[in-house]
């Protein structure tokens, strides 16, 4: 019998960074580590420097280093495995998370020179201080009809790439000055382990208006955004992108010594964390959407071809999977929504109760939630605790609660919220539908199908879908890529292949229940009908309230 | 030098009862009572009966009278007075509570053969389950052009007398056939002390309809809200109404004996609460308004003539003052609101911080809130926990909150709660200013005024008004309901001199800011919008909603 070899997958997140370690004949998950990172999310002030804005999100690249030097020795060892026994590795990135670096790679805010400059680090994805700049793109792009503005869903979202280059020059032109280099996060960590900056299309198509077969938009283009912008491409990113799968090259001397693996070991060019996750669901074909349920939530479609559906983040061909149009949608704040009132918003006698119980307050919340009946608290949220990701990519809005009474308890209100995450995913089921788009399975994965199983009926009851959970919950994008990772390194001929015989669903199905789905669909009209008035414009309160915010009295 | 005397004021409230004695010649407290209904809100169940129906609110009329016989006795020891140093007794009663009774004024509930039906208790103001029958009344009030519909700001509330009658008919006709008589809390307790049932003409006017020189609406109005309704006035009610402070009679050998009182007291006819309380406040004249503030906030005003203001609560000549029209309107949860919060919405975090530096955590999340500055939270809410009173006379609207985001605190949510209170006070100052009555000075009475100070703040801050305090904060409807009765008792030739000599005001005043006031002129505008949208058919989402609340699945 042959002995088995195995891949490593390296998931870059929002909190941590988590090594795992999984078979190759059939994806079984042998060792994970997760690393946090020791400076986290940085959106208050740096570390040892100034205080930040508001809405500013950072991160600092020595944690990633980090992931790497603890996470790889630790995972071997708890696996038992010899270096020569990982035939390739694969990483995903969150992302838009843009670096500012020197030539060779040096991030400026490991520079003396720059660490105390917030612009100098890496702004993570969900940095949301650059919407003037996505309005200004926006803009411009309207105007001269560029591609990307049918292909992003209308909109260019503040979170990502160009965004966040345009704010650096606009508030510190000494860093974009300073900076040879714009550079994703995902291929930032692979240029570091193999030495070959091979930016991967994939990050491109999704965040930085790149088009396969057209490149970038025109220098007239970035001129009309902003003058100093027009040769941004040219000058800061690459001409050169490659497609998911790509081996950017082997492992350097340097990380195989740190790591403990072996010098010369495929890695694969970089993806994104959460489209990494759809092959590692059994997302790869045309029918069913996968659900990656975390903070945010991401929705991902395979399509056979281009096709406009409003406020989606992104259509990018070969973006997942080869052969494909890989469609992105999204929800800014699904898990970090309900962390919120976990933290904020749950009195005294859920605590009370679930200590003379004995279970996590969490548990006890949710038992409550789950004997209610859709539509009796008569409660209805608008989930937009972050501001609205699809289908109105706008980081502006806020979350709303109506219907609150003096008779209204916490747990009812618990349940509007997850109620109204479902009723915003089931918006862009349907957006991606009316474009041709049908899913008519979900396959989910993350954090929340694990722990909430109320949460996942909701969203069967809510979209009228049944939704399938993938074996892999939690290290979804591990596992995709690993995969990526085996593709990489030749041990599967593509990433079909190594879906067939590593990606797993589990036999737990949640199914729709008619009698609740049709009360459901009447909150659905009037979810609609708010998102409609708060979301397209009748209304800009939200908009007007958060410019207040900043107007300071002086006393 | 004279002997002082002393008045006794009798204030029956939504949870207890108040008895307290005042000298007649500054209005000095000398005792003051509370007795605590056993019974209290009857809101869920019967008292060892059936469970209630949603919006139901009932009362016990045997906690009444252990008001008179615990408090009564009490207050007299604890004020060291013997019964001939009382000269007067005046009432007060929350209102519209409607008994239904036998001919000899027995209440039905108190019968055994009725007293497992709901429909025979005193329905209390609260009581909101007759949305049917106002909706009803309303219509046809407006098809027939009716005078109360003008009077009454276009609409007559589920909370007033004929509302809670027509429930009584439509949904126990046997018991509506039973009551000889159905009576207001505040008559039906004079009948009690005095052995005479002599009707308020201020009840009657701000809840039953009745106009001064006109009575009740016509018997064809009647009837075409309903057939059996039709003699309701003379087979149910009375012809004879008696204004605030006319002697209804001398309080009888049982009660005299139960209260240790001197048999023959006068006894002053009943007045509601709210407006008992307004010459108490000094709110006598035109221009000053004065605010009730407790579990719900009262707002009454005197005018030289009638005029029509909309979504008022009533105006009623010689309603609270003799020689002027009473105006009133309402908001009907204020410290509701805030009580609902501090039970629902308030987390550990700040239990945790209230108990490290020793303060209740009403008092932390004060003080957090306090140090907000407008505006900064991006928060808006709609006050509609319980309905909205004015200017829109609708209990089926409900609460809303807008602009809330993961950085949201509790103590910005409670805030803005009370600024949602603040904005639907201003809506009402500025419709009575619009209808030619306006108020320059507020005058403030009632548990909140005490307990909360950045709340009195933020209600001059909003509404741009310098807000004064009553000096009997608490007891306010007491001392009022005292004044009348010395002017029953001849002790006083009219309220206004008993005003003069026994209401007065603290020294202490709030006075706006203009920055702020400047701040939250811009929310207002916001607040007004969102009222308009939701309370004014754009978007009836919020009685959909509640709609919904009753369809049950069975599964």
């Amino acid at each position: 019998m042959k002995k088995d070899k195995f891949v490593l997958g390296i998931d870059f997140g929002t909190e941590s960074g988590r090594v795992v370690i999984f078979r190759l004949r059939d994806g079984e998950e042998v060792a994970a580590e997760v690393v946090p990172y020791p400076d986290g999310v940085i959106d208050e002030k740096l570390p040892g420097g100034p205080e930040l804005e508001p809405d500013w999100a950072l991160q600092n690249p020595r944690d990633y280093f980090l992931v790497l030097e603890k996470g790889v020795p630790k995972s071997l060892r708890a696996a038992g495995l010899k270096a020569d026994e990982v035939v390739g590795i694969g990483t995903d990135f969150t992302g838009s998370t843009p670096l500012a670096t020197r030539k060779d790679g040096t991030p400026l805010c490991l520079l003396r020179k720059y660490r105390r400059e917030p612009h100098a680090w890496p702004k993570l994805w969900k940095h949301h201080a650059a919407q003037p700049e996505a309005n200004r793109i926006n803009e411009i792009g309207r105007e001269r009809d560029e591609d990307f503005i049918r292909i992003y869903g209308g909109k260019y979202s503040s979170e990502w790439f160009f965004s966040k280059v345009l704010q650096v020059l606009n508030e510190a032109p000494a860093i974009y000055a300073a900076a040879d280099k714009f550079i994703e996060g995902a291929d930032w960590i692979v240029w570091q382990l193999t030495g070959e900056e091979k930016r991967n299309s994939s990050s491109a198509g999704y965040k930085a208006m790149w088009v396969k077969g057209k490149g970038f938009p025109s220098p007239d283009f970035f001129r009309a955004v902003h003058p100093r912008l027009e040769c941004v491409g040219k000058e800061k990113l690459s001409r050169d992108f490659y497609s998911p799968g790509t081996r950017a090259g082997g492992l350097t001397a340097y990380w195989a010594r740190r790591t403990g693996l072996k010098e010369g070991t495929p890695v694969c060019t970089g993806i994104l964390d959460g489209h990494v996750a759809a092959p590692a669901m059994t997302v790869t074909q045309p029918g069913s959407l996968a659900l990656i349920m975390g903070t945010s939530l991401c929705h991902m479609l395979q399509g056979t071809k281009q096709q406009t559906v409003e406020g989606i983040c992104g259509a990018v061909e070969d973006g997942m999977v080869p052969g494909f149009w890989g469609y992105e949608a999204g929800q800014y704040a699904v898990g970090d929504l309900f962390a919120w009132f976990f933290k904020q918003g749950v009195p005294e006698s859920i605590f009370r109760e679930a200590r003379k119980v004995k279970i996590p307050f969490t548990a006890e919340l949710e038992r409550r939630a789950a004997a209610l009946q859709p539509g009796a608290s008569g409660l209805l949220a608008l989930d937009w605790w972050n501001g609205n990701r699809s289908l109105l990519i706008d980081a502006d809005l806020t979350g709303l609660v109506l219907g609150v009474s003096l008779a209204t308890r916490p747990e009812e209100i618990y349940r509007a919220l997850i109620e109204a995450t479902a009723f915003g995913t089931r918006l862009i089921i349907e957006a991606f539908e009316n474009a041709g788009l049908a899913s008519n399975t979900l396959v989910a994965c993350g954090g929340l199908p694990e722990k909430n199983k109320l949460l996942m009926q909701i969203y069967a009851d809510i979209t009228g879908r049944e939704i399938k959970l993938a074996k892999q919950l939690q290290t979804c994008s591990a596992l995709g890529a690993a995969m990526f990772g085996a593709v990489a390194a030749g041990a599967y001929a593509s990433i079909f292949e190594a879906a067939e015989h590593m990606a797993h669903l589990q036999n737990l199905t949640y199914r729709s229940r008619p009698e609740h789905h049709e009360i459901y669909n009447q909150l659905y009209e009037e979810y609609k009908t708010l998102h409609d008035y708060f979301g397209r414009g009748s209304n800009d309160v939200m908009k007007r309230l958060k410019g207040l915010r900043t107007e300071e009295i002086v006393t």
